[in-house]
């Protein structure tokens, strides 16, 4: 925490005020940084509006159409506050009001947009008073609302932007990553995955084999990143620990990712848990070839689906009033 | 492999001519990065001399204390000329003397400092005709000779000196690394591991929970020697998997990194499979300290001991006449 208390007075002439975002989506893992490695995207995002309220505690008014819980223990952008207001004096009330773009679900971090959403935008309002890295370990408890696991790999990139590395989740390590220019190409097929389902099904045992190459690539990687080598980005993008069991779960998993690639893109897999694959590349023309691709094999098979292209998104939760 | 042959006519000019080398002394795994990552240092380094021979084949002349085999098939540098031979014309011959400084199981890269030094000495005899990946590929015969198993994890830091990143081994894919300044502490306690035993000992299987730990941390590191990042490259030196098993076999480690890092090193580890140790630290005053402190807990258990405070070697090995 850094700053000092809001005073009434001050806190009263801030009544009536409010903040809106909008809280970007973003992908988690990045293929071979499992529960480590994440990135935010420029779309979808979360708009969310936070002012003072007169009523004590969280006050959540949805604005969209998936009938979220209301009630601020059971909602992720409430945990986060929930946390956050554990450490400020009493008797502060917020109202928030969400308009969800980024459908629950879909793999690209919608719990972790709100949750994250919710606690910058709080910040903002209190005159800036806790640090990122605070903000991050508030809005982990939103994520424990959704997945059960407190987990940042979400919520860091939405609220740092960019790339961000967990190096560790406790102690709280988090390094944001330069990363070249990148277009990222989305197809969320509408089907349902749920976090607990996909972290259900792997193995809590892998051969040291495997995690050796894993660590192989996460370092090939990191340094491609750092070096703006997009060769060695995309012969990084491997994954031999967790994609070959979470994408049994999407439906031609294995097709879009081969046409994705035989289409230029640098590489890609499942965007967090999934179902939403996401797909690197070097430029734009690039990028909407291989959303063409990712359209025309979910259309053959009769599966409703969106498609994004979008770029990295290096700011995180914009400030829009 | 790159440009032509030698005809016999420049093969005979060049008879009598040779090559002398130094071929350091390198750190494999660097705590975190088991079979993946290394770095090449300035001291200790074996010193060899290669020429062409009268005699087809490779002939081994051993200048040194080890007795080690002279017969090619048998000896780790032999090993790495006879499968670079594989690649050349028939009739050649090479001479080898070997004035072997680094001590055979040490755990700092004795038999890779043989192994690559022999053939990067030989292709600069060559006129240059391999590639640094070509050695790689030839050097780790030599390391199949020495442990039974082909890894570049010494072989790649000694030929491009640095640090560097073996990403994938098959297909092989070397990546360099940039490192900011580092002081190197080593201490060798005078006992024998051997490297096939310390593989023995490891399990096969991890926890997905540790391999999460250890790629956050290599993730870490990487980050933290590209951005020159002290502090981050201190916090990413941290072994949950390697590190808890093999340390048993080495007297007083714990102490021993416990005593360094009080001294004010970043951190550091087992130097390969042990028995040495290495610290990092980021500038020679503390690294003699860290040495003192080595010194005096290997001094208290009467342990002979060699120590090195020594930088990390940019070039790999070195032409000296």
């Amino acid at each position: 925490m850094k700053g000092t208390s809001l005073s009434g007075v001050e806190r009263d002439a801030l009544r009536g005020r409010s903040i809106t975002i909008h809280s970007p989506a973003t992908v988690a893992n990045m293929v071979c940084g499992f529960d480590v490695l994440g990135f935010a995207v420029q779309e979808p995002y979360d708009i969310m509006r936070i002012g003072f309220s007169e009523n004590k505690g969280v006050t959540i008014i949805n604005e969209d159409e998936y009938d979220l819980p209301t009630k601020p223990e059971d909602n992720v952008a409430g945990a986060a506050l929930l946390a956050m207001m554990e450490e400020l004096e009493e008797g502060i009330g917020f109202e928030l009001r969400i308009n969800k773009q980024i459908k629950p679900g879909s793999g690209v971090g919608s719990s972790a947009a709100s949750a994250a959403g919710a606690v910058v935008a709080a910040n903002r309002l209190l005159g800036e008073r806790f640090t990122k890295e605070d903000l991050v370990r508030f809005a982990m408890n939103g994520e424990k609302v959704a997945s059960g696991v407190k987990h940042a790999d979400n919520i860091a990139p939405c609220i740092y932007g960019g790339v961000t590395l967990i190096r560790s989740i406790f102690p709280l390590d988090i390094v944001p990553l330069h990363a070249p220019p990148l277009y990222v190409s989305i197809v969320h097929p509408q089907i349902e995955v749920r976090t607990s389902d996909a972290r259900g099904i792997l193995k809590q045992q892998v051969q040291l084999k495997d995690a050796i190459r894993q660590w192989g690539n996460i370092a090939g990687l990191v340094a491609g990143l750092l070096k703006n080598d997009y060769a060695l980005i995309g012969r990084s993008l491997e994954d031999v620990l967790i994609e070959p069991v979470r994408s049994i779960l999407i439906p031609d998993f294995e097709e879009i990712k081969k046409r994705s690639k035989d289409a230029g893109a640098l590489g890609g897999g499942i965007s967090g848990s999934g179902p939403s694959i996401f797909m690197l590349s070097k430029d734009e023309q690039t990028a909407r070839l291989v959303e063409q691709e990712m359209k025309a094999v979910y259309a053959r098979l009769l599966l409703d689906h969106h498609t994004y292209v979008t770029t990295i998104n290096m700011e995180g939760v914009k400030f829009i009033g």
